[in-house]
């Protein structure tokens, strides 16, 4: 398990070699943010459970998912002003704006780049579109910053993008470069999709309640960017349609101070709305666990399922 | 010659195609910049030269290196705070650097899609290895910023990487996908780097003579963002020694106020240092038109001289 880890690692470095003297450092820097290497195990247990060792294909789509990631964190922090990430200074806090986006988009190309370097086009082909879905899922967030009417289904479709449609590409990129059946390749996937949704949900309730030395990285940014998280949605739509106008106000108030976000935070905690978002997330993990039922029992199944445990508990 | 442009742009606006209802506007937005088509009539006479009819690769090959061109223009926006290109408030303006830098992510996740659907893998791996050489060009333009001391080999590895390696795409993927033989392909790639080398240099130029009606960008912002032009080098290195410490100091000032931006200007005027730039520019476009020599004749030859005639000559 750690050895093929390292694998990845080490494809993982390979694809950033060969980088200028001048963009080493920020490459360096930025590739030091991948953490808790969820998305290679997902990767690896999915050409396991398709029949497959962990080949130099499956460790390399294994990297490209990851690098894509960091790629997208990157430019994330651009957006999102964020001092921290990985308890690092973020790339555009220590060298600017210009310097961010510009490593960011060596960080894609590097990713395309070796994705097209693979003798089947599948990585290139799929990840691109995956990307797509990534970047229209922030734009759509991007879209509705600072909306308390958001509903839930479109936060959902939004998080999907933005967040789920990456898990389910590490498990489909490993049980493709694997040799698994489309019907084994579907259910992975499927896996892949609501792990990432429940990941991102329990995201948004650490953004809440997190302790920022843990997670390592900014907190309470969701609330100082307007952005309208799950468990804002579910305090709204629990209160009796009366009350729904002053909640409207106190989204609003505590996305413009720190003290209504100190205040609108007690709240969801005293509500409920907190375990409610839970629960939420809970859903997500037990459809995340039907679908592997169509996937070979053994350790790698085991896996998964552990690692959908750790995503609904994890405190960073 | 028109006909074959336009198939250019429906190849163009059909990579572009199904693109979310949040993200419209500001694609097609950003997909307004493709202004002279310089590059696109680039790829079809190297495909005609290679003895080809415009395929639909070929046009869809011309697309991808539009849209790559695109996607860095949008994400230099950014780093330059330019405010108007093309006569059209660039996408940071309109709807700040959060949208600009996704809209950038985008057009370069399809500009790759498209390059991975095609049925040869070449426009994925080499396009993507040309992307790199863009960015690490910008990464050392950044990198030296503000140094009043960079030499003119230094300069010409940056134009290199930034400018000159999408013209000599655009000719590469023109040769590439229309069959030519791999000598043929090297005589237009080496024809691209020469003629995209004297683009840059005459972009440099008019960003200390160009009139911004007609050139329909911002003006003098290489001077504001302290980046060390050809004409500042040839005007430095033409003083005599002693003379070198204070125009260091001139060129700190020019970069650091409007005033002295302005004086600075005159004296590239009256020096004779701009026209000495206009020589190096021809002379690069002498060394265009000599790589012309192992090309078939014809008018698609006689169209790339009148290409090169028509950059050095450019006051848009």
């Amino acid at each position: 398990m750690d050895g093929a880890l390292d694998r990845v690692g080490d494809a993982y470095r390979e694809i950033l070699a060969n980088t200028s003297r001048e963009s080493r450092d920020m490459v360096r820097h930025a590739a030091r943010f991948n953490g808790k290497r969820l998305r290679p195990a997902l990767t690896l247990a999915a050409a396991r459970l398709a029949g497959s060792e962990v080949t130099d294909d499956v460790a390399s789509s294994a990297a490209i998912v990851e690098l894509i990631h960091t790629a997208t964190l990157v430019h994330d922090d651009i957006l999102d002003s964020a001092d921290v990430r990985r308890k690092v200074a973020t790339v555009n806090v220590r060298w600017g704006n210009h310097a961010a986006v510009l490593v960011g988009d060596v960080l894609f190309s590097k990713a395309y780049r070796a994705a097209a370097y693979l003798d089947d086009p599948f990585a290139s082909r799929y990840l691109s579109d995956i990307v797509g879905q990534v970047l229209e899922g922030e734009i759509h967030q991007d879209h509705v910053s600072h909306d308390p009417s958001l509903g839930e289904e479109e936060y959902r479709e939004i998080i999907r993008g933005k967040t789920a449609s990456l898990y389910e590409a590490a498990l489909v990129v490993g049980a493709h470069y694997g040799g698994a059946s489309e019907d084994l390749k579907g259910s992975l996937g499927a896996f892949g999709h609501h792990l990432g949704m429940a990941f991102q949900i329990i995201d948004d309730r650490l953004d809440v309640t997190g302790d920022e030395a843990t997670v390592g990285k900014s907190l309470g940014t969701d609330m100082s960017e307007g952005k309208m998280t799950l468990p804002l949605i579910i305090w709204r739509d629990g209160l009796a349609p009366e009350g729904r106008e002053a909640a409207v106000a106190r989204i609003q108030h505590a996305w413009s101070c720190d003290e209504g976000a100190q205040e609108l935070a007690s709240e969801l905690h005293t509500s409920g709305a907190l375990e409610r978002t839970d629960t939420a997330a809970q859903a997500e993990i037990d459809r995340a666990l039907a679908c592997l039922t169509a996937v070979p029992e053994g350790a790698d199944r085991q896996l998964l399922a552990t690692i959908a445990g750790f995503v609904v508990r994890r405190r960073l």
